[in-house]
């Protein structure tokens, strides 16, 4: 029997815990019952049954022993409960019982995790809310027994979880199965998530998580999942994002929870901002069809309402577009609709539109839409049952999806029973119910190319959806060409090396070399120091622009001497690159994720701004275009202002490379290209800087230290 | 009696319209009846009454003749009413029949309104879904009779102030007033406002408009309620900017609804996107205390929620700070909290916080917070009443603002009572709570600053706050100094007659004076085109940059003549301006709301971005500083990555100035200073585009047409 099966669909449950009333194996045994789960039994010293239920003092004593063990004893008495489960043939355990490594009892945590393994049982917690299985009439938990339906809820916070239990009936949304895994040490995400993927009862999963328990494996099972139904996560932590070091200039724009909101979009999750968003996204994708595009439509009997969803909408991304001519001949030619004044889009039947109205009116718009919003501003002296059926009726014959926003109160009440029955969800807001259609759409759309899924690894062609996320050690795994401080022209000589185009350049050690350089490289040069100790040239007066005498540049290497100081190696002589559009590529390490990879705008404006995208490496060419795509500058790359587009392939090339890099160089830990000169044809790299790991700091490749 | 009055409290009521079952003058009676207003008589062509009221045949005929009349009576007999309801000593109407412009008729609205100008009748309507006034039981309105309350609610959409009514009571808020005013031809936004700036029984305005009347008087009056009481507002048509012909450069980066968002920002009003956001702030500002500052603490039993909640704090511009050593020992020392682990702000008092635990937490906390938020998620087992009296407790002992999420459903149902009673709102989530709390500082905070209001027009101070934005026509306005169409040069020496430093400069005509420019200018020049019709010039490469031979300069010119083509004028030399920073300011024209001063940073990406701020004009240089803070790209003026800081003063007073010229000078439409070179100390205008109205084109100063 498989640990999921153990867990979910038990042929029998023990409950371990005292039954005397008030304690927590009695309320678990009272929950069971109450659910309809009966082939329950309770474990406790004094072997006492409750309510009908047989009571027995070790697990082992049970006649037909439990496939699922739900522990509720106390703390230093649970990896001996765990230990007679296995012998007695459990397979799984949910330990609710608390005081483990979440109050520091790091030792006892593993020892329980131990004893788990050598006895065959899988655990859920410790320190958990417990599970459900509505289909199973399954509800070991403390929490509000949540209608049933089709979202699974996997929790790591168990109070988190007990809310959104106890909120899902008001809110409209059921549930198929719940999990609140508490201290993860066993079962955790990336088990549930997989799971959850070939669970048949669940259209849509939830996810509350603090921390994913490992980067790269999460990624790879949130890909799995993403890619057969949606996966909305709600990352808690978006603030918390200081504390970590960061010694690159792309390590310093690559905040944590940047990386966890382009990880997430990068397997294809939806993360939302809190609960409200997560239920208004359940309930959008368990009731209604697919998304398939941007063009909405919406129908309303009031001005003011339509136009706060059509700009929720806008917002979102969605477009609003006006009828066709052909639709307006439509609309105009039936009886229902011909005393429009305008119509536009959102189509405002004003208070004449009832069923008929409303169902003309959206079929014939959802001919040249992608789905409807139905709005209806109900005054309280008309029914507002005839427009649900309309709408509902529109649905049924269109086959797309139309979500509902019948405001309010009392006076819609008699609509919502239709709206429900007929499939049709319904929205506090059309200002939500825009942004679930909004989003609804986006996932459809990157759903079947979730990003960077085809991406090789080490020239490997993933099998599975989200296996790039998956870094093996490499036995081969290359070092940095260099002992000690690299400086930058080590950097650009190792890039040259790896095929990424480098300017030419001299490094002189005298005043006499720097000024032949300046003839030898074209006649307008740029003097940078390279010195031991000087990452950031820029900001110590390191670099000097435009030189283009050899008087200037005998200058120039003079001023150049004293910037360097004691560490001073020489100076490096480049060619001025004019024209060029400034990026900055590089490579970073997050914690959680392992190797990321950035890519912005450069120059001091956007480097304020902030103007940068995140992957988690590595990423191909065709990834690196669509991070190009999402800079807020992006139409500088593409020709803004009358300049000429630039070299945008040439710059996805690059970054597609640069991501390769830290898998493939065992000590590189961060690189920054900035700037890099993206020119109308080609591009050069203008400086670069290396991080690499001193010999304390390795760390494996997928983030996991 | 004053219009206010025998609208909001008349001694007697006639409906006018029909009193037969399910017409709509027998719904308004039975509104007023059961609202408890019984100082009513029905006017009807049949003289008849209905449910206990008199019946007449004309207003003229009612003994006690009525304060007030509701009309509902068809489109065509509307004006005779007003001027029977005038005759019989009405001060008021409510016209809820329509027909009227809306619909085309804008001759018939137009003799409606002198018929009550003639009349003394003042107008609410016609097309509107009538008043409310729960202090004196008065209800006619075809919508929800919503509970009492503080919150003044002023819609131009009688639908969405309907279903606002409807929701109303759902939502925990409850209304002084309410009035929706329709097609508005007489009474709207500005006297609503302005007599609810005084009204006792209102605590807040929240108004809903989708165009307002005239933009100059409407801020005027906004800026003086919002000195008082808070006003919030909802803005539809955010999306819909397009459509608006924009000439210069100005002009399109000041789309109409952002200057919407500047002048509701600056009157100190607070907009919000939706209903739900909108009765959160009126919850928040009806029953808290006002928030005097930005540092919040959270209060939790449960880790997640305080993070989520944490987050949109953070988001939404509070401080989460960590409580200091002081406010730790304290916490640590009482007997109810020195079991927590961490002394993190959230407090997590986990599910041992009770009543106790909650009380002394907060108590303790607010000693160096400016609000609280108590978050409880419940569990089903767990009393949620003894938590929320600690919440009330602390609330009162402190008198400081504590806003409450008690999640969720029924399992927090014992604890609304108490926290309602208490004076303590409950928000659905903590991120809404959150949002609430920086609104409430935010207002605070500019309460006393309204932007701009110190600014003077044309030296005055103005008396009353918001005076600055009624612009009267000025007899003595000035003309701009040319004839024709202006380019640079003529640009550039009026401005320098206005005290802006602009570039020492040659206009030439010959390739020798261009020659001979460069050394008189002092060795690296710009040479820019002057011809009619090319407003763009380096569109069109009408701009050479860094000439530094009299041999460049004749070829420059050379080529500049071929660009200038048939209107070519003349080639402007200015002197190269170096380690400037650049800035674009300009002005220009909003139908809505007149005169526009626009700044924001330079160069490409800045415009790529749009990164500009603007005001409506005329501001004073405080304002002025204020804007360039709120540019994205503020850092760099203020010295980023190692440049030193701008001259901030010299750019506010150039803004300050530029944002008075279009109320001075009467054909002056548009003006583009861009770039402007920011020095670090002073600045120098780069380049000057104007736009003049043309003689078809004129318009009065305050926006209306």
């Amino acid at each position: 029997m498989s640990w999921a099966k153990a867990l979910f669909e038990p042929r029998s449950v023990a409950v371990v815990g005292s039954a005397s009333p008030g304690k927590l194996g009695r309320v678990l045994i009272d929950q069971l019952l109450a659910g309809g789960f009966d082939r329950v039994s309770i474990v406790g010293p004094k072997g006492h049954g409750a309510l009908g239920v047989p009571g027995f003092r070790s697990i082992g004593e049970i006649a037909s022993p439990p496939d699922l063990v739900i522990v509720a004893s106390p703390a230093d008495t649970v990896t001996g409960v765990i230990e007679d489960a296995g012998r007695a043939g459990a397979k799984a355990a949910v330990i609710l019982t608390a005081g483990f490594s979440e109050v520091g009892k790091r030792a006892e945590e593993q020892a329980l995790l131990e004893a788990a393994r050598r006895s065959g049982v899988r655990l859920v917690g410790p320190n958990c809310a417990g599970i459900v299985n509505t289909k199973a009439s399954l509800f070991p938990t403390l929490e509000t027994r949540p209608p049933a339906g089709e979202v699974a809820f996997v929790s790591q916070s168990g109070a988190l979880g007990g809310a959104v239990l106890a909120w899902a009936e008001e809110q409209g949304v059921g549930f198929s199965k719940f999990v609140s895994y508490g201290n993860g040490v066993d079962l955790t995400d990336v088990d549930f998530l997989d799971m959850l993927r070939t669970d048949d009862d669940t259209k849509v999963v939830a996810l509350y998580v603090e921390t994913v328990s490992d980067g790269r494996a999460f990624l790879a099972a949130a890909a799995r999942l993403a890619a057969t139904k949606p996966l909305v996560v709600i990352k808690a932590g978006r603030s918390a994002s200081g504390g970590r070091a960061a010694l690159s200039h792309t390590g310093s724009l690559s905040g944590s929870d940047a990386v966890y909101d382009a990880a997430l979009r990068q397997c294809g999750a939806i993360r939302v901002a809190g609960v409200e968003e997560m239920f208004d996204l359940c309930r959008g994708f368990t009731t209604l069809p697919p998304v398939r595009g941007k063009r909405v439509v919406i129908v309303t009997n009031s001005g003011g309402p339509g136009v706060l969803a059509a700009d929720a909408a806008d917002a979102a991304g969605l477009e609003i577009r006006a009828p066709s001519e052909t639709l307006r001949g439509r609309l105009a030619a039936s009886e229902h609709l011909s005393a429009l004044g305008s119509l536009a889009n959102p189509i405002d039947l004003t208070v004449q539109g009832m069923e008929d109205g409303y169902r003309e009116a959206l079929v014939a718009a959802l001919d040249e839409a992608d789905a409807a919003l139905a709005i209806d501003v109900n005054v309280p002296y008309l029914d507002s049952a005839p427009i649900a059926r309309g709408v509902v009726a529109a649905a049924r014959a269109t086959g797309k999806p139309v979500a509902a926003c019948f405001m309010a109160g009392r006076t819609v009440a008699s609509a919502l029973p239709i709206l429900k029955e007929g499939g049709v969800p319904n929205f506090a807001t059309g200002e939500r119910a825009a942004r679930v259609l909004a989003a609804m759409g986006r996932y459809e759309s990157t759903r079947f190319a979730v990003r960077g899924s085809q991406c090789a690894v080490h020239g490997a062609e993933p099998a599975v959806r989200g296996a790039q996320f998956v870094v093996e050690a490499d036995p081969k795994a290359l070092r940095l060409p260099w002992a000690g401080e690299g400086l930058e022209p080590e950097a650009l000589d190792w890039l040259e090396s790896e095929g990424i185009p480098t300017p030419k350049r001299r490094l002189v050690t005298t005043a006499d070399e720097a000024a032949d350089a300046v003839g030898a490289l074209g006649g307008s040069v740029v003097l940078k120091v390279v010195a031991a100790g000087i990452l950031h040239k820029s900001d110590v007066g390191g670099v000097i622009l435009g030189v283009e005498t050899p008087a200037a540049a005998r200058d120039g290497f003079a001023r150049l001497r004293q910037v360097g100081g004691e560490g001073f190696r020489g100076v490096l002589v480049v060619p001025t690159v004019r024209g060029g559009v400034e990026l900055l590529v590089g490579v970073s390490h997050d914690p959680q994720f392992g190797p990321v990879v950035a890519a912005g705008v450069g120059g001091v404006y956007a480097e304020v701004l902030r103007d940068v995208t995140l992957r988690v490496a590595p990423i191909d060419a065709a990834e690196a275009r669509t991070m190009l795509d999402e800079l807020r500058g992006a139409a500088i790359l593409r020709g803004a202002r009358g300049s000429r587009p630039r070299d945008l392939d040439a710059a996805a090339g690059l970054i597609a490379a640069v991501s390769f890099l830290p898998l493939r160089y065992d000590d590189l830990r961060e690189l920054d290209l900035n700037p890099v000169f993206l020119l109308e044809d080609g591009l050069v790299v203008g400086d670069a800087r290396v991080l690499r790991w001193g010999a304390a700091e390795t760390c494996d490749r997928g983030g996991r230290p």
